[in-house]
């Protein structure tokens, strides 16, 4: 019976933890290989607690696996972002004209505790840990292994085996130096790395700044950005270039040089930061970069997923959404073509990948937008009108921001076109003055709605990219 | 001095001989090391004759380094596209409005050895065959290589090294393998695969079709086309599904089957090809891919270019055009910066890659256009209308073929957006009724200007990407 199968799951991180629970929920033998160490024993005394975007897509998979209570209580708030100006000054500008409509900080370890541990509950789901996979055979469905423990080098063989080991996937790897049918691959790096840094809580252990926000110091060519987490403090971001302009990674080699450049753009940040410089230094600089491939699968034997099969960057706060809403929808596809492997993953390929390609543009395209264009008044019209539309109209309207966020039941693709074709029509309007904002909001909002049908038809006939 | 230095070309392709030449004529001293045997000594008894479409852009490298005259003797004129339907009913279809506006077929090999024969008349400029690349080292600027002949190894150190080693470059190869910069790089597969076939001349030596066009069978799902040589016969190749459709390359593995296929879909071809079968299975299926990265260089050791650096598929015409064209703003570059190899690199790809890019889209565009649209009615009536346009207003008009295709002056970026702008507003008016084709001509001249230039404006205004 096919239920006997043996899963092999390489990567226990967020998505293969996630996976190896449904699989097991599922009944299938599953085995998972991880190479790092049980981050639930490991005593990580690096002191730097990992925050992540959490919103209703990856929500999506936590009522898939029955633990959305637990997830919640792990999850701090966030209604909006707090956008900090070169004085100090501060403006809340809301995710949602919708109350109900909001993402969270969560903390990445503590999520992934808790998804292994209910994946572990299942008695034919086992986690092996400091394993780490060298290369696949897709065509013999085998891993090869290094365990750090035993210094042993040993073969995995299974059923199927599903990589979720990251944007550094080995079996992707294998996929492309084996070159035995034709791989799309890319690697895209930015020109900016980001580096991690804190806001340590007050000694009360107090928040030392707002805490249902993410808030964020745009400076155009870099920016800020800090999240909350349970414990009072707030982990923050700096996103710079390598190379470029007066300040850059490659250049902030002293303290004092890394005091100046803060104290010139984010002298609010500054002062909540007395760790700074020691931060700096300790922590690393890392690369920004977005992944795609194609095929995800060798015939049945194989398949990609999470940012194994498509890495993106941060700025969208959909990473770990996108890979958990690659696992309901592998579910769906499962729960139809159970028996027949290759067929679930080709069907899966052609309707996920559409919305994980749609993201990374989205994710790049944020960047832009949180560095710059909040600052910008024509963009701040535009959200201020986009609130007060989800406000009126909460059935009608809805933001690109909210499509992409909390509208799950569209795909990223289709809520990228239409949030862009929303963008475009009011952008243009407010410039044109062909949007009175004393008129009714109801006027306003059809006016809106029939210029972006017009652009999504003229963009239709002229064949673009749909 | 600094035309003392040695340049170490890898490659004596199109895009290798070309550059060697022109440096060459700067007074460097060049070496080329080449995987393959001279191609002018060696008999190529496969009996296959590889043609490419030359055009504007090509010409002027050929300007540049003083060979126009020669290189004509090679052409062909295609003036437009001959369209043969499925019952075997062809139309005419210019290229341009402007008579003096056609592109070519020219051999590949003839090409070549032409480029080579003048590289060579230069003595600073040696080319050594059957010297296979193994891998670069671009920190010490030195090539590693196998030497057919010897059977041994041996080590090229340089000044500056360029790699023009075609769409699988074993120096890009070092760069991603390498990992020392972050190297951001990308290739992409159709689903389509290419094999070349032939149609023979008469037994008196003539062409059995039109010469002077390029012809396509275009049947949505897959295409033929045929290009002319100067032998009277034209190279024939045919884009096919590898796996999808009824007809595939997958699946036509017998002379009957592939009989059977082109009886149904290209009649009128296989009568002028008593060869096919023949040909089908002696030539081989490749694959169609496109190849982005960057950097292209590393500091001012080392530099890609032509289709080591940017790779596309065939539909646009513009391949080996555009390798061409690299030689020439490359030498733009160096005559402005000589001497300082980082600056001529940096400004060189900060200049160029926007329009490798762009010619990469346009020629994946491109393919869905030959194979598919022109066939279609509102397809024809905007070529048509924008062919009456050329002729008429030929200083104030160009189609986005011309744009892309004659017009040298400006790059492949900007007759992008310009192009895809026309054809937009164009598309939009005639399916919107809004182009009354009675009208005077310069009345609807003005209308697709204005409509391209609100559309253009649209775009800038909600930032998308030009």
């Amino acid at each position: 019976m096919t239920k006997q199968q043996n899963i092999l799951i390489i990567g226990a991180g967020l998505c293969g933890s996630l996976l190896a629970l449904r699989m097991g929920q599922r009944g299938y033998n599953v085995s998972v290989c991880e190479k790092r160490p049980d981050l639930r024993k490991v005593n990580l005394d690096s002191g730097r607690s990992i925050n992540l975007a959490f919103s209703d897509r990856g929500n999506k998979a936590m009522k898939l696996v029955g633990i959305e209570d637990k997830v919640k209580a792990l999850c701090i708030p966030m209604n909006g972002r707090m956008l900090h100006d070169i004085e100090g000054n501060t403006v809340f500008a809301p995710y949602s004209g919708r109350e109900h409509e909001y993402i969270n900080s969560i903390s990445r370890d503590q999520l992934n505790a808790l998804l292994l541990d209910e994946a572990e509950k299942h008695k034919n789901v086992n986690v092996y840990f400091n394993k780490k996979c060298k290369s696949v055979d897709f065509e013999k469905t085998t891993a090869l292994f290094h365990d750090y423990e035993t210094k042993n080098e040993f073969i995995e063989d299974a059923d199927v085996i599903i990589a979720t080991d990251g944007a550094g996937s080995i079996m992707r790897q294998s996929y492309y130096l084996g070159k035995k049918f034709l791989f799309s691959f890319s690697q895209e790096y930015l020109t900016h790395g980001y580096k991690e840094l804190s806001i340590l809580p007050t000694k009360k252990g107090d928040y030392k700044a707002y805490k249902n926000a993410l808030h964020i110091w745009g400076r155009e060519a870099f920016m800020l950005i800090a999240l909350p987490n349970l414990d009072g403090s707030f982990t923050v971001t700096l996103f710079l270039s390598y190379a470029d302009g007066e300040y850059n990674f490659n250049n902030l080699i002293t303290k004092e040089r890394v005091i100046e450049f803060f104290n010139k753009y984010f002298k609010d940040a500054l002062n909540l930061m007395p760790n700074l410089a020691d931060d700096f230094f300790k922590n690393p600089t890392s690369p920004l970069g977005t992944v795609k491939c194609s095929p995800w699968h060798y015939k049945g034997n194989t398949l990609l997923m999470g940012d194994a099969a498509h890495a993106i960057v941060p700025f969208y706060g959909q990473g770990m959404n996108a890979s958990f809403e690659d696992v309901v929808e592998f579910d769906k596809v499962l729960e139809e073509h159970e028996g027949n492997w290759e067929t679930v993953f080709k069907i899966y390929e052609a309707s996920r990948k559409k919305d994980t390609d749609a993201i990374a543009e989205l994710a790049i395209d944020n960047f832009h937008e949180m560095k710059g264009h909040v600052n910008q008044a024509v963009f701040r019209e535009k959200r201020n009108l986009e609130m007060t539309l989800e406000k009126h109209f909460p059935n009608e309207y809805s933001s690109k921001y909210s499509l992409v966020t909390f509208n799950v039941n569209i795909g990223y693709r289709e809520a990228m076109l239409q949030g862009r074709a929303q963008d475009k029509a009011i952008l243009n309007m407010l410039s044109d003055g062909k949007l009175d904002l004393k008129d009714d909001l109801k006027t306003i909002l059809e006016k809106v709605k029939t210029a972006t049908n017009a652009i999504l038809e003229d963009d239709r006939i002229a064949g673009l990219k749909q």
